[in-house]
């Protein structure tokens, strides 16, 4: 099985090489009967398309979602979403010369090596461009679960490390600023950092953090499909994502049960949220949050040396456009990928009781 | 999809709660012609049991696993494996007192919430009892990958941190001491530390590292069945995960491209490692090491406070045989995940060429 | 995928050789809150039993289930199922002459060609008795959908046909005589015919008609999971099936669709059902009814040539115990197989509104 | 899951409602390397469209496949293959008259039940419209499955029953004619049978017999996933098909096991094939051959009564462009979805084995 295909009833299958015809998917299993407002996905688009800001790859590409199946008379039908996404902008010359060579840390050797062969244009498959897709879809998904607010933001650049809580900020002004930082002075930091980076023709890492809030008591399929898991598995296949972690997370290994387990209020909250809203693999009405760690991006626009098809030794130069830090065009499809678990576990969870 | 099935080709089913009559599975896809090494497989449940050594739980119970389908003359036959462990040592009324209430941290409010009732006792399903056939699948799963070295270890215990890489010691020192960790001196802090949290009636978290040798270049399925996404996936459900790191994992985001980057030898093996053996979601024949994190066991015997059904608040107090610290006895289950999931694209990848 | 498990949501896995220490399986998905009928289960596994009466095979098992995990207090607890039924009667040397040879028409020779060798014991996996697991689960569902009255019976065995609609006849009877035909006359002539059959060491072929009544409309799911695919698929699964046909079927073809088409009642009844209760792969309401055509079994208890496995010819005589015509049996299979599969479309239908 | 995907590792989801925008699907799992034949891939598709003779819809519709992704200097590349064929002649005012009513034996009624509402165009999804992206599919798996000749041909239509066995004939003339009949005379009968039916404005039903040459031994995964169970469910979700049956099939049950039994010869093939070519659902490397019945479509042009959605009884009359019998357009269909069952069950068995 291929792996293109993501959930199981709410699912996505997407398709498309950063420099074919086209990207897209299908979306199977969207209910029928949800009025869709096809503005806001293409909003949803436009937040991770490229060139939106100086910090960002200044490829133009306009990422113009078309449906083609699915919706009759402004609804979903309960039949497959198909759509696309035209690639007008490749610029195919720009890479040629990654043809008979291997960028260090990307997809390039692998794919020789597992397929035989591979589209080298702009990184082909393996490019984060595909992510579009699973936005278009995540917008979707955001409609359908209209009472879960699904919030992502920018919580470290390099070194520079937010060190506010999430209760502690108002979400909504990540979306202020070209990093995704809802602090303002962080995020004024941050840009200044990412530009510095930008200029050196480096690039560097990052963490978004993500909240899911108003979510239902009972998603989730353990043993092996724990809410968390598949959170997990979600974020961990977006391209240059190196790790995860939910509620207290890493730093919660030092804590000791005694102080770690979260005390119930009388109404089945919790006084601490250390199991960030999922015990037992279950969401348990509280806020569900989480943090994905981005590796700096490979594609550098400096000199270096690698290996070619045949092994030699060779030096070359990054070329092309790219983005100096990948974490602020990555916020929405942090959220698009939240947004498919949870519509997918809300499915599921309606058939397990009698 | 109720998730208790895990794996596409190399697939595992499991079923069973605590105290019911027995836990087991069904291990369908082994490739038929595998002579099974049954000791074997009884010595990796062995290493996961209770009561083994004076810092795990002391409920005592043999753990001795039942092959009843799929083998015949000693060697798979392609059908499936069934199997199951008998509970024997159920001392149900160790529980009573979690009938009506809750425990915090625990599954039993979510578990009653979303199936509307629960075998409370020993926590039923969402015991970490269920992981015993997963060390047994996954002791078959090594098997099959036999050219491939699986090897899991303590790195921490609350804040005494492992300060050494994998290639620093030898992993095998690991199975010479109750905590697993590899480096001697550590393990004995370590131990110490867990006495004295045990003594408390508390419990500690810890984090286990695993490191995969020998894996082939090619394992993994893009772009949303990433190597690396299943590896998450398939360790966050375990039992009181929080987090999952590999490679540079976290650490990474505060390095730069130019240095994160890992330069190519002419062979295509890499100058350094932070990728962590995996590219583009795909393995590139490097070793593949990740970081596990697991929170402090929710079950204290102490008193405290919580909420029975009806909402009361109510004192109780911690009783039963629980561990101190979880690590210890969860390296061989990160070790038999760690197999399934390579075992399972292992197939995949046959499947992928012309 | 080895194909082991049947169904999406409520999904079937099963285990197990004839001759192996169990057979057994895993069923989950099924909803929590079920009060099961532990004796009804048990009754449906002795309708399927050998040694039931003498037109069956005289091998004496008792097939009896034991329930492993899922239920607690009489009731599922949305946990997955887990069971097993011990093989108690295997004369395993009844099977050391197919040991080294190949009966024609049975598994032998494929199993040994695709596995590499097989358990020829029985016949091993291929065996029927696998069936048994199948009988267990359906029953289960049978209860789950408690609304829905699922009757099969034997329609036709060799030349001896039944002329008669099921509307003509009471269904019920089926169960007062061992053919399992509702219309005694018919049915005693089957009876007697069988027994010369089984006379000459010979066996017969013969069809079961199965009809679902009070099926709710919507279930089955297009394009590709219409509900007459799945049953379609669910029968070509039991052992020895070589066709299937639903409403009009292979008789339908002859008719124009003037007069095909069924015609509808103000209430969205139809006043005929060529459809047979389904219409675009949902079902609409109507009785769904099918047949489902059952090959001679090949064991035969005369002697015949065959080859070994160095391609030699040989002379050998079929032994053991067998069942001249395997329809009687079956009727609980087409049962349960028929509601293992509504159960699964009653659960997807679930998730396919707003 | 809404049931719009086929396949477990050769996996083709398609998408699109016959007067929407397109229709198209995604192609996972098809291995790398594969050269492609694109003309070959349109010469499928123009088997199947309207238009092409004078017993077939006189629907003008080019159905020219656009490849999306997937492909890259004319081979696969291992990557999802996402196609689309635009709608271009919809002529949606031919169907204002059911919008609000449903018409007999059409899904109309069962959509609006399980959906809420539908997209009424042209019957939307329940279109044989969206056959044409199996046959894209279908037309990729015939040339990765290069050795493995599969054959379709019309073999009863009405009355007109075709009395040779498929050895008898030269399989090629299906195409010398519109009914696509191998026997030059009979289509002549077809033909003429199919006109006159036409001129009634009504239909008729018909069978396509099919058989599959050179297929290895080995294909078909018990239990459940016979490879005869799951040609069966392939055939079944075809539009219009109420029957299959597979080698001696429904005719098979009036016969003894000694004489239906086949006799092996002694390099593993068999005298007779009543089997076939499966046995215990594993291909056994004789010819695959089985029937599939096809119901007179419902679309006549005639005056009938029905029912509108407010339950009302109202005189209508069928309109627009309609096959008086399917058959010698479902031809290419079948062939299709063997071609997927085969490429399917070829990838799973490269698993089987250590």
């Amino acid at each position: 099985m291929a792996g293109n295909s993501y959930g199981t009833l709410f699912k996505l299958t997407t398709f498309g090489e950063s420099h074919g015809a086209a990207i897209g998917g299908v979306l199977d299993g969207c209910p029928s009967g949800l009025l869709l407002d096809i503005p806001a996905i293409q909003a949803e688009l436009d937040r991770r398309k490229p060139g939106q800001s100086a910090i960002v790859t200044q490829r133009k590409e306009p990422d113009t979602v078309e449906f083609l199946s699915g919706i009759f008379e402004g609804k979903t039908t309960g039949t497959p979403i198909g759509f696309a996404i035209r690639n007008t902008n490749q610029k195919s010359n720009d890479y040629s010369h990654i043809k008979d060579s291997y960028r260090p840390s990307h997809a390039d050797y692998v794919y020789d090596q597992k397929y035989g062969f591979r589209d080298y244009r702009g990184g082909g498959r393996s490019s984060a461009r595909e992510t579009a897709s699973r936005v278009v879809a995540g917008a979707i998904a955001k409609q359908f679960l209209k009472e879960i607010k699904i919030s992502a933001y920018v919580s470290q650049v390099g070194e520079l490390k937010l060190n506010k809580t999430y209760q502690e900020m108002d979400l909504s002004l990540a979306e202020t600023n070209p990093v995704r930082c809802p602090d303002p002075e962080m995020a004024a930091r941050m840009e200044e950092y990412i530009k510095e980076v930008r200029k050196e023709g480096d690039t560097i890492g990052g963490i978004i953090s993500c909240v899911a809030q108003n979510v239902p008591i009972g998603l989730g399929e353990p043993v092996f499909d724990k809410l968390h898991a598949e959170l997990g598995k979600a974020m961990l296949s977006i391209n240059a994502v190196k790790g995860f972690e939910y509620g207290s997370g890493f730093d919660g290994i030092r804590m000791k049960g005694s102080l770690h387990n979260d005390q119930f209020n009388q109404d089945g909250t919790t006084k601490t949220n250390y199991s960030g809203g999922i015990q037992g693999g279950i969401s348990n009405g509280m806020d569900i949050y989480f943090n994905v760690a981005f590796k700096p991006v490979a594609t550098i626009i400096q000199p270096y040396e690698t290996i070619d098809k045949a092994g030699n030794t060779i030096q070359t130069q990054g070329k092309g456009r790219h983005d100096p830090c990948v974490v602020p065009r990555a916020v929405p499809i942090v959220e698009a990928m939240t947004a498919l678990v949870l519509a997918d576990f809300t499915l599921l969870n309606r058939t397990i009781k009698l």
